[in-house]
């Protein structure tokens, strides 16, 4: 239960602190190592991969070589670990919903799964 | 379980999308409901209450009137109901850690308590 | 030279902070209205109009019945008046660079224009 | 003028993008680069400069080892150009004032200065 609501803070920092951050070919991936530095600074976290779809990146920069981070393009999976209870969740692009998904992929016990 | 981690996003959210705001006693007042509209329209958010504490913000106010919203002033408190499941959260100041603490303060299920 | 400095200024400010918060059809006046009360805490600022394209929150709108607010969503107008200079610049999205432009459209002097 | 307004909007975007990111002695480092990697993307940017302040990031450090990235650390020097102007501007936390204060400190002209 902490480790689920714990995994939730994550996700939910980390679209609203980042989205709107200047990106592009040049920096993207700068901007996957520093953001994923942030994540793993904050309580429980495990591990964390953060990743901005090229082609979405590609499609999106304006005239001037670069864009926004925009919802689209984030693909992140935390793994969160409280006590005897480790949450991997993930947020990913839902094109059918047009929404950033955040959702609970696994959740395991120590001792049994 | 799903309803903890739909808590944990919402405070995380908040937390970081709103901190940096322009706030002062001129629009103190709207900006508390302006967040709390954002947060209800976000999936299974029952209620929401944002408080900026007037006294912190009076401390912080620059010498133009005005401040940014800062993570001392953030009190929030969150209802967040999934299938028979209501979780009550919390967002708010902790001097000692010198942190934004979130924590999960009740969680019902229906039928029993 | 300073009123020009301050208008940019706001408008990055603006469009930094405010860029991934929460808006649907239930919100977005309140939005707009919040925006601006924190655009006029700010120095030097003699007006503010923000405006978000109903259009394009309608073509944005998720499953969910809300989206983030997006860079192609914004229209800003903002007055600065710093000594007897008086500069009008703009927020607005320009499809052709896919880009969210930000410009001077206008700068006025006290006794000649 | 244009140059002017350039260099308000990088440093008006950099402060509120940025305010609030999860920074600690882990990842101080590269989140100055992280920001300005984001800022040199945006144009007529020639160079940028950001410090974050090591002893008030000392001070803020929460009992969990970070903070959220707040206007007292931020120092920042920025250089744009346009046509035949070049304009130096800096954030730096002004304490009497409690305000993040953000001012041109240098206008040159090709050919005179």
């Amino acid at each position: 239960m902490v480790a689920c609501f714990e995994a939730g803070i994550k996700l939910g920092a980390l679209f609203h602190q980042f989205v709107g951050m200047p990106v592009g070919p040049a920096n993207v991936e700068l901007v996957e190592r520093a953001i994923e530095s942030c994540v793993k600074l904050q309580p429980f976290v495990e591990n964390v991969e953060v990743r901005i779809s090229r082609e979405k990146l590609g499609e999106k920069v304006s005239g001037f070589g670069y864009t926004s981070l925009s919802p689209e393009m984030l693909e992140v999976r935390v793994t969160v670990s409280f006590e005897d209870c480790r949450v991997k969740a993930v947020l990913r692009w839902v094109e059918e919903l047009k929404y950033p998904l955040m959702e609970v992929v696994r959740v395991e016990r120590a001792g049994r799964e």
